[in-house]
């Protein structure tokens, strides 16, 4: 194969739901992951879907496995000292949200891509990009042969995750920015052999800082506590993490159940935006162009709100010609972007306790929390924001 | 007169509804007030009333010049760049707000006071306090003639402002604490003689920064700008003055109204907490306990808030002894505090432009006002802030 309409490079939430959009409208791409299949089938990440992105795979004809086997959940708690508030989304807002870890998610579209033929090469590196200003892209990889081989492509988008080289050429246009923040925490995040704590997610805010439960199954679970930047893995020993959970979350006669830790991690708290998203024939898509901190879970739904806004804007372009959809894609998908991030904002500056910002800052986050859940409209708020706003609709 | 129940220091919003509604379940006090009549009569400063606050003044028979005179307006704007947002206040939360001048406020309950016969003492200066930690408070004061005297009393109140001493011997008590934060912005204020620029008061931001457009009387409007903390009077010209108004404000046909300029001052930004604010027969209201900064509006209303749960608690140890409620006071009625302290701090930060924090800062803020004001739920989350919540009842 020499030439194709659209290459992907990266075969996460952003690259595998676009080729999938596309493969649904008849245009053919070309998806290039360096990794494993088993790798990507494997790495456990975000777990949350948005109620659009559920959408988006039931419509798809991709969800039939995620309604089968996904918690699905009506509710959040929030803790304040172990004292729980339920946020009833459903009630609230209509529609549930789902527990769905993001590799299950990729195994549902891995699965389809390889029934629908579409080109899917994984251990496949892409190393370079050209021509994107011009008539025709071309892209250069190494294939798992070993072997460096090139394609021509139509449009090329970065999917590649949040070290992506391709916002390079972007940055370069006048007028374009990449926006940074950093967090002053970060989050020590482990998965255990255990029964869930309970079914829904808890966060739980403490003098101590935060955590939250979630799982990933009915017998493994995540849990996150709150720690240093610069915390390291070996900082955080099993007694001190019970030790912390227990503190930061039991309560009510809830205890957060233990087990066997057979993943720990500390996550980075960073914020960052790419504006625009697009360059002649190049388009960056979901962590490519923007990171958000993990405590809106809207990392992979952004991915995924990214493609559906880029896939008919790629369809139209490429059956039509015209592409007046394509180059407002930034335009439309920017705001998303932002409003993600203020969310993630939001949440993670209402639960996590930063002894270093003062008293005033201590008392004032409890109590917009408080104000925040206290009444009907200000739960309203924060779970529309939580299960997510409608993806825009085009023929799926 | 050697001997009151209830000594009240301060003729503001705080000490003047505390003795209108001890004296309506036949408490007796005596209110010092350091000032003249005429200069708390004219002295400009908050003016918008929360529904609690109208809905007091009605319930105690104060409120029919209020509700003759007031603007009572059903929303207000919130402008972006000079496009407005109208937010229903009416239609989110079933209520109005006021705009009525707090000197007007003032002038309604010392009417009332005087033709109710209660003791209110202007030009007298409350120069010290003693005894509340025993069975009876001695309150020596120089009086109008300038001889200084003493009177008794069974409780004393501290209405007293801002720089009210009285905090002092609370917080020597262990466990009490007055937590402090200061804004990086301020509020260049001024009264001009010009018709109103809309009814409807306009909360504006813009990337030169904040402005308040908001009206006294249908020919004195009140319009505020942000400024540097330390920026001084006089460097605000006229011409900076009007450039800066119509460039926050101006948009979509709208046009800030001009007119002599007739007072000039910088408003710091200020929170402060006192927590507790009782100890023994001492109790503190209004803005001797609590600084809120002027965005939320919320000075007058958190000062009228205070007493109505002082008050009941004062009739029911005088008439019947029983002081429970009475030392319940500070625990009651400081989660309101922080509540108004949260709405206060985040009305300010998503309005308020300052650089320093950064482009990420920037873009997120006005994300989170975009995300307000696009919901239903986000407006009523707001309004139902805006307009204040319910205070508690007892018999008025
Ligand atoms: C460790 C970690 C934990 C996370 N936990 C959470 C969480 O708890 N909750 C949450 O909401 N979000 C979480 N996230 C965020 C979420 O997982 C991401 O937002 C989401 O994966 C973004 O999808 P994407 O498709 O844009 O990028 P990715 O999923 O990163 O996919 C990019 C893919 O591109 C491939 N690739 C990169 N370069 C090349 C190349 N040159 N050639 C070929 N292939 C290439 C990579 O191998 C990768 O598979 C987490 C992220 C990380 C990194
Ligand atoms: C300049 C200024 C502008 C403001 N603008 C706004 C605004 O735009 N919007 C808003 O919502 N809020 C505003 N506020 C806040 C609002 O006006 C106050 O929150 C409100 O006045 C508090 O009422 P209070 O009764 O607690 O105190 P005050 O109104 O300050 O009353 C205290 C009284 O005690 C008297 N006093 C002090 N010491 C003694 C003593 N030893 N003996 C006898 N009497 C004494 C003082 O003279 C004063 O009259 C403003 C405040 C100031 C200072």
């Amino acid at each position: 194969m020499t030439h194709t309409s659209v290459a992907i490079i990266g075969a996460g939430p952003a690259g595998l739901t676009l080729a999938h959009l596309l493969h649904r409208q008849g245009v053919e791409s070309v998806v290039f992951e360096s990794r494993s299949r088993r790798e990507v089938e494997e790495t456990v990440r975000a777990g949350v879907l948005e109620q659009g992105t559920m959408r988006l795979m039931r419509e798809t004809g991709i969800g039939e496995r995620m309604d089968r086997e996904a918690d699905i959940d009506d509710a959040i708690d929030i803790s304040i000292n172990g004292r729980r508030t339920r946020i009833d989304l459903l009630g609230l807002t209509g529609h549930h949200m789902a527990v769905y870890p993001q590799h299950e998610y990729l195994r549902d579209f891995i699965a389809q891509r390889i029934e629908d033929g579409g080109e899917l090469l994984f251990d496949t590196t892409v190393d370079e990009v050209t021509g994107y200003d011009g008539d025709e892209v071309t892209i250069t990889y190494t294939a798992e042969n070993g072997m460096q081989e090139t394609i021509t492509a139509d449009y090329i988008v970065a999917g590649d995750g949040s070290s992506s080289p391709h916002r390079a050429p972007i940055l370069e246009l006048e007028g374009s920015e990449r926006t940074k923040f950093e967090y002053p925490y970060a989050w020590f995040g482990i998965l255990v052999n255990a029964p869930q704590t309970q079914k829904e997610l808890i966060y739980a805010t403490h003098p101590e800082g935060f955590a939250l439960i979630s799982t990933r199954s009915r017998s493994v679970q995540r849990y996150y506590l709150q720690c240093n930047p610069n915390d390291q893995v070996e900082d955080w020993s099993d007694e001190r993490i019970w030790g912390q959970l227990h503190a930061r979350v039991d309560g009510e006669g809830l205890t957060v159940s233990e087990g066997e830790i057979f993943d720990r991690s500390v996550l980075r708290f960073r914020s960052a935006v790419t504006d625009p998203m697009q360059r002649g024939r190049l388009f960056l898509a979901g962590d490519a162009a923007h990171t958000v901190p993990p405590t809106g879970a809207k990392g992979l739904n952004l991915a995924v709100a990214d493609v559906s806004v880029l896939a008919p804007g790629l369809v139209r372009a490429i059956k039509t010609g015209n592409d007046d959809l394509l180059r407002n894609y930034s335009a439309l998908a920017v705001p998303r972007v932002w409003r993600a991030q203020h969310f993630s904002y939001w949440m993670s500056a209402m639960l996590h306790s930063v002894p270093e910002q003062g008293h005033f800052q201590h008392r004032r986050r409890l109590a917009e929390l408080e104000a925040m859940l206290a009444t009907e409209a200000g739960r309203r708020y924060q779970a529309q924001q939580y299960v997510g706003f409608d993806l825009p609709t085009f023929d799926l």
